[in-house]
């Protein structure tokens, strides 16, 4: 039996990036970019107006001219108007190119206008000191042309969304979604469309993995099987070949009816390990098939194998979406604080479930779940993540902080 | 011009909730639970074994009976094995319903086993004590038939989807999803397709805040409209009818091209508010078509928009899915602690772009990006939200804690 820093290690080692896909940009939403994007353009890339207001050339001003004609008026989309008397102003609105000949845009609010005589108007400049510049956002200011914006290995959400679109990324290099078969296991399950009777139960792993497996980006298909050698040796290869991962629960634990591994093995799926020194979920079986699909056994008890889901599969398939860059958020637990004691003896690894709720400070506070065992499927409901707490101690105070999983947010 | 905290009080007194639909429990990820949940048995339905081992009677044990016969297997999904004899065990399976006669397992760990000259099998029982009931997760421990297990206004993750199988839920009343129509304005936009004059740019505002408002759980289409109050006067009434939501960027400055307020209030929006104390994102006008869609129309400077739409534009999309029910994650702002001093004199309320990092002790950190301006596209990509910094105050010293919005985990 091996510990769950091993355990995590050894599916750690499986992880081989998925190749990219060419997708519209419309279409690539929360996918993983596997190209770098970079400026077309500087940012801004012209001169741009960034208040309503009137451009003017700061000199005439510091020379003390404080009402200036306005000579022409510019849009945004429009080209410049070329001034050629820089005593005169435009007026201009946000977004637009600032004229090449002029410097500084005073806003409405800091103006007044009037109109003369002839009809021609005029605007006088109200604010105290405006300075040179000012209400421009300069060529090149935020980005140059060439630079890096958005790295490969990004998960494209709205903002680098609207970066690539402002650089004509029409189509982006993403990486194509794994694909994983869940199945589940047991003569005891029914389908959830059929009235089960006194000793069966109503299949539910399958769309509880399913969904956890859809949240990390994966595309999934649902298979079931009972507890019959024949019938796994028959359905599974296709699996362990049409797909980047199969998530099976049940069947791998010591009872008789537990053909999972014997069978795995037999169909050339390596065993890379059975058993965890975990609580819940000790009997995971973990594999892979020599090019082929990585197997995520999971023990059948509800809470096992979504704990054991959110703990190995689920970086499992972050990881090979994103090959470079920073983790991505869930590949890595984050920290809580304990908000009152726990003991916990045994010397394994315990998956607590817990209640994350941020407090007034900052800081993210951990209440245990009172859950009746790994069978317990509705403590999941209240519970918003587990706490790792590590083999060597047994007490664990209030205060103590701990790696969180989160299952919701 | 209204504070932040009105303008917020505004906005959310035009939610109503959006009427529920009837779907397959797979098409019901992520979306909001309209009907309460209810246990159709109790949970475990049954006495279920918990562990691989022999089932037997505590009382035989007690008065000191090791060996027990073998005299049945009893798989998962089998129904329950008559024991007429109490002194004899049956070798049973997790998952499996316990007989009615016995009320322990003593799981194969701690069990040997011999086969005698008649080939009759026998368990002689290793472990020091086995309790009454050992093994067993009893009838009902977890919730009753009848109990209340997923509430009304729930969003239904893995967990909840596993819940519903359970209890046999084919379909789920859930809420509608909001239809949100996206919309630029601005002559200086062209298409993602197209190479920009340059004084233009391509139209990047629309995919962001699309890929927002779909992460908030909304159905959207894009549009856009150039700066030609003819032409919003024709397209915008069937936005203003046809969808939940109208979010428009741009046009509602005091610019000469800003036509969007007048050109909403002939169409019959009523104006709720125009301008909030805010910076960025100071010309916000928000109203609402009586009987029709709410109209966010959100300044056109990218950061503008993107930061006014998580503040005012999703809490709104989370609550009208959401009648009922504890506030939705990202509804609200969490907590984040400053790492560095920051100044902002003016009375208004900062949106200050932050970095949001947990630390080691469960804290999570927040550090001011550096950002050009609203105009600063390219500051979001290395932003995880921003900060709120209230208008009251002027100096912000490290350590101090402000409400948080995230817009990436």
């Amino acid at each position: 039996m091996i510990s769950v820093a091993e355990a995590a290690r050894l599916v750690a080692a499986t992880i081989r990036p998925l190749p990219p896909e060419y997708l519209s940009l419309r279409l690539a939403a929360g996918r993983v970019l596997r190209e770098d994007l970079r400026a077309d353009r500087d940012f801004p890339p012209f001169n741009r107006v960034a208040m309503d207001g009137i451009a003017l050339c700061y000199a005439a001003l510091a020379a003390g001219q404080t009402e200036f004609r306005i000579d022409n008026t510019q849009f945004a989309g429009q080209p410049p108007v070329r001034v050629p008397d820089v005593t005169a102003a435009v007026e201009i609105m946000t977004g637009a190119m600032l004229p090449a000949e002029l410097d500084t845009v005073v806003r409405y609010e800091d103006l007044t206008f009037r109109t003369d005589a002839a009809g021609q108007r005029w605007a006088r400049v109200e604010a105290a000191s405006p300075k040179a510049g000012h209400n421009i956002h300069p060529q090149a200011a935020d980005r140059r042309q060439g630079d890096l914006l958005v790295p490969a290995g990004t998960c494209l959400g709205p903002a680098e969304l609207a970066v690539a679109a402002t650089i004509g990324a029409v189509t982006v290099a993403v990486t194509r979604q794994p694909r994983v078969a869940v199945v589940s296991t047991g003569d005891e399950l029914v389908p959830i469309t059929q009235v089960p009777a006194a000793h069966q139960i109503r299949r539910s792993n399958a769309i509880m993995l399913q969904a956890a497996a859809e949240t990390a980006g994966a595309i999934t298909e649902t298979f079931h099987f009972d507890d019959d050698p024949a019938a796994l040796r028959q359905g599974l290869p296709a699996l362990l070949t049409g797909f980047d991962a199969v998530v099976l629960s049940g069947g791998v634990s010591m009872g008789k009816a537990d053909f999972l591994p014997q069978v795995l093995r037999e169909l050339g799926v390596e065993q890379l390990f059975h058993e965890v020194r975990q609580r819940p979920g000790k009997p995971f079986w973990f594999g892979q098939r020599p090019g082929g699909a990585v197997v995520f056994a999971l023990p059948g008890n509800p809470v096992s194998s979504f704990v054991n889901f959110y703990r190995y599969a689920r970086p499992w398939l972050l990881a090979v979406q994103q090959p470079t860059g920073p983790a991505p958020a869930g590949a890595t637990p984050t920290t809580a604080v304990l908000t009152q004691p726990v003991d916990f003896k045994p010397p394994v690894t315990h998956f607590l479930l817990v209640r994350l709720v941020a407090d007034s400070n900052g800081r993210l506070l951990a209440t245990p779940e009172r859950a009746g065992g790994s069978g317990d499927m509705a403590s999941l409901l209240t519970s918003s993540g587990f706490l790792e707490l590590p083999p060597e101690m047994e007490h664990f105070p209030a205060g103590t902080v701990l790696p969180a999983w989160r299952f919701r947010e």
